[in-house]
């Protein structure tokens, strides 16, 4: 399995969080209100959906006088036991992607601050994108200190969501498999990757998702990792699997160009050297991880099980 | 990693569906509708969110005359390249758990049609709970062949929900945690378990739940298998973690009871004997093949991985 402290000098982003989410405090109204109005409550200052730094934190303030709690989502409490909470907002512009700003963060903030500011926008986002029931078309008021929202007109109860992405590398003969969208910037090479769809375990969407991306097969799919990627709300479940024959169909709607990268092509790579087959991604993103993680396995004698 | 050939005997539910879930078609509204009105096409049949079978299999039935394909979702091509559709409704009833029915089939049909039947549940379920737009209120329509829904209103696009669900066994010193909610049967126990939440990896969801929910700290979790669960449409994410100490403080608002079981007792229970500690989930539920995977790694000498 991997171990999460290996990548500390490169930081994978968005993981490590360390907030208390305090859930027997979201479900009872009384406490979160309570909790709101504690003096050592803080506000997750945000820019929009950007984050807002000062000399290397997250700028935290405290609740602006008459704020109501009801407008709030309670993350939870931090290292020194203070409630932090996020302001919902009526309304947000895109979110689909990173921003510059957002991914300045990387190197700016230690992880567990990075962990806390992906979990306000997912939920900011989320709420406000949310306002109305998707059952009924009412209005929806949030509930249980930003945890759910309630449709008075039917009762349904609606939930954050969370979309798990499967993310992945087929490896056939010592190469592994990189390809790149036609958007991205020149000599970008990542993971494929695609939405877990209804009806699929993680091993059947990663299967599928390379068959139809790069019509190649594989088998033996193997689990390496997760990160919560809040553009806006993924959780990115990345794995390898063993490809059965290396020969390409390409959807050229969905993929520029891909290739099968050797190790050396791949440790180059993540050495930034100028030399190397393509760019990999950058340090917040689990697909240089994964590449890194099957590299290590290129170093090592095989052994029993990965 | 699990072999999911070695579950054939006791086969886990939902999991090995054999649709081509033919994205090319999908995504071209001209191909669904040809697609849609081949001779060869099947609907299969739901009464409500429930299951129609016979003779060992479920019921597929020709497009009723008039009907039109943008009331359907196309599930995929199956292995007889026939293209199979499942009928949306306009409303369903519950959906959150498992009916008798539903259960029922667990032992009737082979497992690909079992997954088949959950993918068209939980689409089936999705869509008549998506009619609205949830960011302006307006109606939305089907498109993409029934994979997303369209407000003509805002333009906003919406997508099949997936939950991830972290569902886990802490041990400890040769024990796993085992815990029952209140409205469960009598001696039923289970893995813990609770929704993954945004900002979290699968293994800090894992640590956050069984902390949580039985007051247990749990490090080294690693991942174990994975199944689609339509009810109404999770993806379940089966998680071993090891825990540091065995005192439990249990959240008696969602667990009745906990306790540590060994190796003796999780086999009785897995093989139904009469005087075993508790009784074990069902094949179908991914608990039970949990138990089962962490049972057989204690009958072995521990390799230097799991
Ligand atoms: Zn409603
Ligand atoms: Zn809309």
């Amino acid at each position: 399995m991997h171990d999460p402290g290996a990548l500390t000098r490169e930081q994978l982003g968005f993981v490590g969080g360390r907030l208390d989410r305090v859930d027997h405090i979201r479900t009872r109204p009384d406490l979160a209100a309570q909790t709101f109005a504690l003096p050592e409550t803080r506000i997750v200052a945000l820019d929009g959906l950007d984050p807002v730094t000062a000399d290397g934190h997250l700028v935290m303030e405290a609740a602006a006088p008459g704020a109501r709690a009801e407008d709030h989502v309670l993350l939870g409490l931090d290292d020194l036991q203070r409630p932090i909470f996020a302001r919902l907002a009526e309304r947000v512009e895109g979110g689909f992607f990173p921003t510059e700003r957002s991914r300045a963060i990387a190197t700016e903030l230690p992880a567990h601050e990075i962990a806390l500011y992906g979990t306000a926008r997912s939920l900011v986002h989320w709420h406000a994108r949310h306002r109305f029931c998707s059952v009924c078309g009412s209005p929806t008021q949030a509930e249980k200190a930003g945890w759910s929202r309630r449709c008075d007109a039917c009762s349904s109860e609606h939930f954050p969501r969370v979309d798990p992405v499967a993310i992945m590398l087929a490896e056939h003969d010592g190469r592994v498999l990189l390809g790149r969208q036609h958007r991205w910037p020149e000599r970008f090479y990542s993971a494929l990757a695609g939405f877990i769809e209804p009806g699929e375990t993680i091993e059947e969407a990663v299967a599928r998702e390379i068959k139809e991306e790069a019509g190649v097969t594989v088998h033996s799919v193997r689990y390496v990792m997760s990160q919560p990627w809040p553009f806006p709300s993924s959780l990115m479940v990345a794995c390898i699997g063993v490809a059965g024959d290396d020969a390409l169909t390409l959807d050229e709607t969905e993929i520029e160009h891909a290739f099968w990268c050797d190790a050396d092509g791949v440790r180059a790579a993540l050495a930034n050297e100028p030399g190397a087959p393509f760019i990999a991604p950058p340090p917040m993103a689990v697909a240089r991880h994964l590449l890194k993680h099957w590299l290590d396995g290129q170093l090592v004698p095989p052994g029993p099980s990965a």
